[in-house]
């Protein structure tokens, strides 16, 4: 990492930390080179970096303040799931959700967690797939090592490194994309029966592996800015048997929010406290607003309970299915199950990948897609307050590129995705976010793909339901 | 299939059932004409097939009659493993035999299961692969279909009518490797603690599956040229509460053989009466070296009980890991598991593959290692004559590219690998293919790449740490 980065990553600990609140006036450029002995150009660039992260701006004259956080007024409420271990089930709508719809049916899907793959920046990964499949003899094509290749895993530490994480390569499994990280993780952990504690609303993806393997969310409540609720974790840690916590902390699936850095050492310190593992998805974290990015809760794992799952789904192509764990203490019991789960992952795609991060385009299609991200979510939230009721709750991404909407009167998104049904739309419905029923009011956004007036249009048209629902709930209501 | 292909289809089961014996004199041109009306140049065509399989054998003047077969007298014993269902272990030995060696340390492995990557006949899939990659846009870089891509489905489809089975698309789930499919099957259809039995010696992967899901194997002696044995299957199903029977009945690894068609239709018949699942590895069957190749025991399930499970990776390259699973009644359950275990499955190596074979390029591979193996096979058992104690056992594979040998004396072969590290060779250990400690005077050879005479004095030193090992053992006798 560059100096002005560290230092950047400094002073954006400090305000996320509370050390400096929105509003305070931040040191000098002269008090940031004596305090941290760097250049008058470095301590510049750093504060040019934070202010166009948008958490710091500069008042002529008077030197750099910090912003107060936009802090929108119609957040989504703190959820509130039931407080006990549940079974999961639903799989006929994740099934409708992430099954891919023929070619002829063409239908908008507006919900669904795919990145922009139309980004010219992923062009020079395309050239080097094709090269490496290309030109390739012997050894690469055959089973690759049970972990994955060394470049790639040599690569995935120095990302992570910038995450505040300081692995060694044979930390780092390579596995057929995060899913299988995830699945790999929980089996790792528990036996039939068992409990994992989850944020909630979580990822429909993970609560389906604990369906599958027999096991039962526990769902802890979860602020939309700050995320799962400690308190009420540490009770439920106090009254259930539970295995593992398995959460996303960082540009949260589906609610956008990163988990303040104080919260997640204070996560650490319960599970320790506890003793029980954490398996943090980390999927998203690259796609964070601010830079540098957030560190993970695995940064300040001084124990190895963090089982570390991500890849590059999100942040390259979700069809190459190259995902990675950093199983922490239990790597020995993850690489036996990698084996018999799908035995040594594809080969090439994991050396296409490391030569694209080394090559530094990785770096360059982040910024890209960052940028664009952030833009987009700006522009879809400004569509959801001109198309949808006034009162609809609307998540305030901290990165990735999904939205989260809570809407209003009780509205049921699965009847709300029928009424669709003849406009060729469809919005991913939020009961698949939970195991104890809840979320039905609520549905996910997707904003990666350029907001074209296509999509503006379809907006317009969910909006135009959702405020027929609502005013037929006002009948209802008044009858 | 063409005419003259079912014809010797036709011929070919009939000396498999033993309707024509060896030395038989065969139906003559005319009467073949008359009895399946075909043309005489069909069923000459067809008798040409026979002879080129080493089935038939044309004499002057006087006709066609059944080779008898070389029937070698230095066969393995037919196995007998503990009868009762026991835990896998051995995680270790696999790690050793399955892990990729750094590239410095120029180890000879001997024992892999990797086909001959070398292969000019592969040279096309590399290309269409890179053009996929290059050319492919938005879809084919999203999340696949869960099921995989019809493409490839519907050429799965058409191999499996060459093997007898009438599939539909819908049928056939694409997986990542062989391995994940075998891994579905048996999540799908057990729980901890239940018992499956196997074929002994039996695959090492699937094993290790039993051990990581709390399964119990209970192996079932096999013959090392008709393959499990029903009799003893039968008391195993009469005593023991079996869920599943996974086997590999069509060149078996680590055996080789083929089991002949009538034990594989009773074998379905025995566990229709038993009421369980069979789970087929078929994985090598395209590289058997009669054609058409031999039916699945998957060809005669009527009720949907049998999952077959197999891929690409032998046939043609294990890194792309593509492998497929036609579950038969389960299918429900197997996409279920298919999508908590990965997701969907990578999207291009798909479609290349489906390409390859769609343009007949797979077929013409099949003929060109099908034939190298072939010869190879004879090759290497001749080696090992020359270069091993006279009284070793050596199969006599109808397909694919393994070897086994049964060493004499009860020589142990976890010991001979570690004689041969100083000579940078290792063989695969018998014992990894049991779970009851057996085999541990066994190992597996792999005579897929060329025989350079690099591997013949490889071999040979193999031979003479043998014979040393095995007059040590008469030494130890005599004192
Ligand atoms: C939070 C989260 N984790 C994991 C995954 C699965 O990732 P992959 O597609 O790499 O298996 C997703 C994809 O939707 C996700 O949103
Ligand atoms: C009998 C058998 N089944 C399955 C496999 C695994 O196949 P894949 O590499 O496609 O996962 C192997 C590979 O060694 C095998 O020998």
């Amino acid at each position: 990492m560059t100096r002005y980065a560290q230092l950047a990553g400094e002073l954006r600990r400090r305000i996320d930390g509370g050390i400096y609140r929105g509003g305070d006036r931040l040191p000098s450029i002269r008090a940031l080179c004596r305090e941290f002995a760097v250049s008058i150009s470095t301590a510049q660039t750093a504060y040019a970096r934070l202010e166009d992260a948008g958490l710091v701006e500069a008042r002529p004259k008077s030197g750099f303040f910090v912003r107060s956080q936009p802090a929108p007024t119609d957040l989504p409420a703190v959820t509130r799931p039931a407080q006990r271990p549940l079974d999961v089930s639903r799989w006929d709508q994740v099934l409708e959700l992430v099954e891919r719809h023929p070619p002829d049916d063409e239908v908008l899907l507006l919900g669904r967690g795919i990145p922009d793959l139309a980004c010219p920046t992923l062009k020079p990964l395309q050239r080097l797939l094709a090269e490496r499949y290309r030109h390739a003899s012997g050894q690469d094509l055959n089973y690759d090592a049970l972990a994955g290749s060394l470049a790639l895993r040599q690569q995935v530490v120095r990302l992570m490194a910038g995450a505040g994480s300081l692995l060694h390569p044979d930390d780092v499994l390579i596995t057929s994309g995060c899913q299988e990280a995830l699945s790999i993780a929980i089996r790792t952990l528990t036996e039939p029966g068992d409990v994992v504690a989850v944020d909630s609303p979580s990822f429909y993806g993970t609560m389906q592996i604990l369906q599958a393997n027999g096991l039962k969310a526990l769902e802890i409540p979860t602020d939309p800015c700050t995320g799962i609720s400690l308190e009420a974790l540490e009770l439920a840690l106090e009254q259930w048997p539970i295995r593992a916590i398995q959460l996303t902390p960082t540009c949260n699936n589906p609610l956008g929010y990163t988990m303040p850095e104080e919260r997640k050492r204070a996560l650490l310190a319960l599970a320790q406290r506890f003793d029980v593992a954490i398996i943090e998805d980390d999927i998203y974290g690259d796609l964070a607003f601010d830079t540098p990015r957030p560190r993970t809760i695995k940064a300040f794992d001084d124990d190895g309970r963090v089982l570390l799952c991500s890849g590059f789904s999100k942040t390259l192509m979700p069809g190459l299915r190259v995902g990675w764990i950093a199983p922490g203490r239990y790597r020995d019991r993850v690489q036996h199950m990698k084996y018999v789960s799908t035995g040594a992952s594809a080969t090439l795609p994991q050396l296409a990948i490391a030569d694209f991060i080394a090559k530094g385009c990785y770096e360059r299609h982040l910024r890209a897609v960052v940028t664009q991200y952030r833009r987009q979510r700006d522009l879809m939230i400004s569509w959801v307050r001109r198309y949808f009721p006034a009162d609809t709750g609307i998540s305030y991404p901290q990165g990735g590129f999904l939205l989260w909407l809570e809407l209003p009167g009780g509205i049921d998104s699965m009847r709300l995705n029928e009424r669709l049904v003849p406009a060729r739309l469809r919005i991913a419905p939020g009961s698949l976010f939970s195991a104890s029923g809840k979320y039905r009011d609520c549905l996910r956004l997707n904003y990666a793909s350029a907001l074209t007036p296509t999509i503006e249009a379809a907006l317009r048209r969910v909006g135009e339901e959702v405020t027929r629902l609502y005013v037929g709930v006002g009948d209802r209501a008044l009858a």
